[in-house]
């Protein structure tokens, strides 16, 4: 691919590209900028990263359209643009091999249940094992050993990596991706206690439904709605070993970061980022675009859209840095606290 | 099924059943409340839900014996007993439709080793591996994928769900339930350090033991002993995610939520109860009936039953709730420090 | 065995051995100290579990070389040398029966892909799917239901349990050992934010690099690097559950327990120590030799190499201890407060 082409490609999706240098130069790659070789494509969106345009060996560098280009060297071209990083991670789509998960066709080792519906240009992949009246939409991608219980609706375009396990009934929407070891729709954790200390199953009847444009890392567990559904709103945005249990709601292009927890019937309203390793107790909710911190414990329910929060348990964000350097002023607190005592004995005793 | 035949069925669980309304309407399943529409059943366990029952379309609502349900629409029966939320979880119970994880019998792609046992009325899911020497007990089910290594023992009625992994020696009790994902048995991890900084593995040489009626969730991870066994009690629930590590013993009918981690040779009581994301230290003990707030932090033994515990370190709730009522005072502390300090000075310059 | 040829064997690894007792009798297997009977070896690495000597029934127990074994019951040999556990830890490779994963050879079950390397004496297990151009070294051990995509390589006498994912282009080394439910080189999350709150996948084109001699536990997963790799440096050992985010380097030796997670970016130095469930925010680094407490949540870069740190956010022991106990006095110096404040007020009267 050429520079020129490059740009042009570009243009599509980020506006104006201006161009500094060799127009005809073949690009075969992108790298980061500290180990790009001749004839690799990288970018600077981070001032910090600046220096290290006087020694890249990159034959084009995206760059914000402010930046002077004339002082670095006349090895490198460049593409000024106003947001160098969303640029470059169009580029990496273009450069991407898209990577074979399942030949087209079913695989000679899958076992197909009764009553299945298979769309035009389907990946099936070796050992997959299908219940009876799922229904596989077009292109989807269902990877090697990934395994569907009945009464499961897969949207056109989704990919299912391999040992992805999806319970009975559950709803994929389009272009829906699962990476491996995902368990999506096992049994909510309900047991009602008995007088003599042992426990009850609750039947977990319900079901899990996964909007459009979801994503979900590896090893993730998604529990089905004891009644009705648990639901995952459009776009949203799943890491690895996130636990979300039964009767939850999701919201809209809602994020979760690695190992979060989200217990029981809790609520999140759309384009919420939750950091790692944060845990919900349950049956609260959060507004929409609220901001959790990494390893923060919820507690209670924040209505107030577009807040960010922190600490065990989480308050926002002003009221929990102002208690953090409290905390961290302790000391201070003491010295002055046996200050004043002493003065104050001196005092009584004059 | 008809409201009398409801009647009937729950008076064998639950006591007195009291009707009030028409015995003959047919029932077609459950609902929750709030979505309840005519010919379906739901309950009222808690108070704040008693509003519902103006407007509810439900045919039937089980209420508790104490509501007076004559104010209420003449379009609804009730059945009025002395718990309405476990009455509701056995007619749930009743009403669900069996999952078929696997058919009866052996599934042809199913791969059986030499010397295995198999009960009767037992189904085997397509490409499951089974060991040498396993014992397959009557009415077990064996979930597509699901891989035996040597030498394990499955109770009768045990229902392990797809892509379950159980390593060599393995004994899993009556009725147990295991979801996707999970992996019984698995080295516990244990290294020597040597004097390079390097480490020597050591073996894992034990097995887990798993006793009847335990159910766990999905991808929970549960490590064999290094020597004897990891014992799991009759009646144990162990949620997604969870991690019990090697020479662990959890006491019978102890529930365990999603993400908490129990490290090496730690000894849970009967019928405790740990919340989600909490973390023990090893080779402690807990009484029975404890009960560990999520997110906790277990750094030593308690030995008094029936305590609740919480935060990190992890102390009695009753010193955690003045502690942390301390720390939220923190500001006022400071105020009154600070004016202290005022009147301290003006007394001394009088 | 017997006693005599235990002794030599240990000589071999832990320098001087003495023995005290009957070199010719036989010993079947090791057990622990509380439940050893005749016939089998224990040992005391601990003074605290010397009085287990009064009374066990261990035909042989191996001892620091500092027990005046002369005082213990005559039916018990002894062997004394300078690290008893690190004797035992062998001794225990020495009676572990080999497990067998997969027979040798190919399962006829297992689907191979086009120009793959096999080297010999390797055993590919049932339901096996290996993608195109793999490599599989010699007396390499993938587990039945493992899953390898293209381009993966697997160094000699590597041992993958089943039910392991791989995603393409792994590099693995040699004597790597990974347990079941394992995603390797899982799409990091990275998704860049749009102006309507939507998000563009940012494609994964790194890999992942696993080195010699690397243990990894159940259902951890490692994601791929968004370019170039994740690195795991030889020798490290990861236990169950563990998250380790894309781009992250870990050090040679480096140990992780269950349930951390390692933000993306992270650079973790040489023989860290992490205990279970602690947190790293991305892009930071550690210096070789950190231990870090369980539950930490560290959130910045520390240099120093062997430094100990704990606490959210984590610090020095040192400061964090500090901290803590200033914590635990918080009720101290409230009450010395409201004295101040009393006798302030009576001077001022007075």
């Amino acid at each position: 691919m050429t520079i020129q082409e490059i740009r042009d490609y570009l243009s599509r999706f980020v506006g104006a590209v201006e161009l500094a240098g060799n127009a005809d130069e073949l690009i075969s790659g992108p790298a980061k900028i500290e180990s790009a070789q001749k004839g690799q494509v990288s970018f600077i969106a981070n001032e910090k990263y600046t220096r290290y345009l006087d020694t890249t060996a990159a034959s084009l560098v995206i760059v914000h359209k402010s930046v002077n280009v004339d002082e670095f060297s006349h090895h490198t071209s460049f593409l000024k643009v106003g947001d160098p990083y969303t640029a470059f991670v169009f580029l990496l789509q273009k450069f991407a091999t898209p990577r074979t998960i399942a030949l087209k066709g079913i695989a000679r080792t899958a076992v197909i249940g009764e009553g299945v519906s298979i769309g035009e240009g389907v990946s099936i992949g070796d050992h997959v094992v299908i219940g009876d009246r799922c229904t596989i939409g077009s292109n989807a991608v269902i990877g090697p050993h990934t395994v569907l219980f009945h009464d499961i609706f897969i949207g056109d375009d989704a990919v299912l990596f391999p040992n992805v396990t999806i319970y009975d009934g559950t709803l994929i929407g389009k272009r829906v991706v699962i990476h491996s070891g995902s368990v999506i729709g096992a049994d909510g954790f309900g047991f009602a206690p008995q007088s003599d200390g042992s426990y009850v199953k609750i039947p977990q009847m319900g079901i899990v439904e996964i909007g459009d444009d979801v994503e979900i890392g590896a090893n993730a567990t998604i529990d089905r709605a004891t009644m009705g559904s648990t639901v995952i709103g459009r776009g949203a945005k799943i890491d690895n070993l996130v636990q979300i249990a039964h009767n939850c709601r999701i919201g809209e292009d809602t994020v979760i970061a690695a190992q979060a927890g989200i217990s029981g019937s809790v609520t999140l309203g759309k384009q919420c980022m939750v950091g790692g390793q944060a845990g919900f107790a349950g049956h609260l909710e959060l507004a929409d675009r609220i901001q959790v911190a990494a390893q923060a414990g919820i507690s209670k329910s924040f209505l107030e859209p577009g807040i960010a929060l922190r600490g065990y348990p989480a308050q926002p964000m002003r009221e929990q840095l102002k208690h953090e350097a409290m905390l961290r002023n302790l000391g201070a607190m003491k010295e002055k606290l046996n200050l004043l005592e002493t003065e104050l004995k001196q005092l009584k005793n004059s």
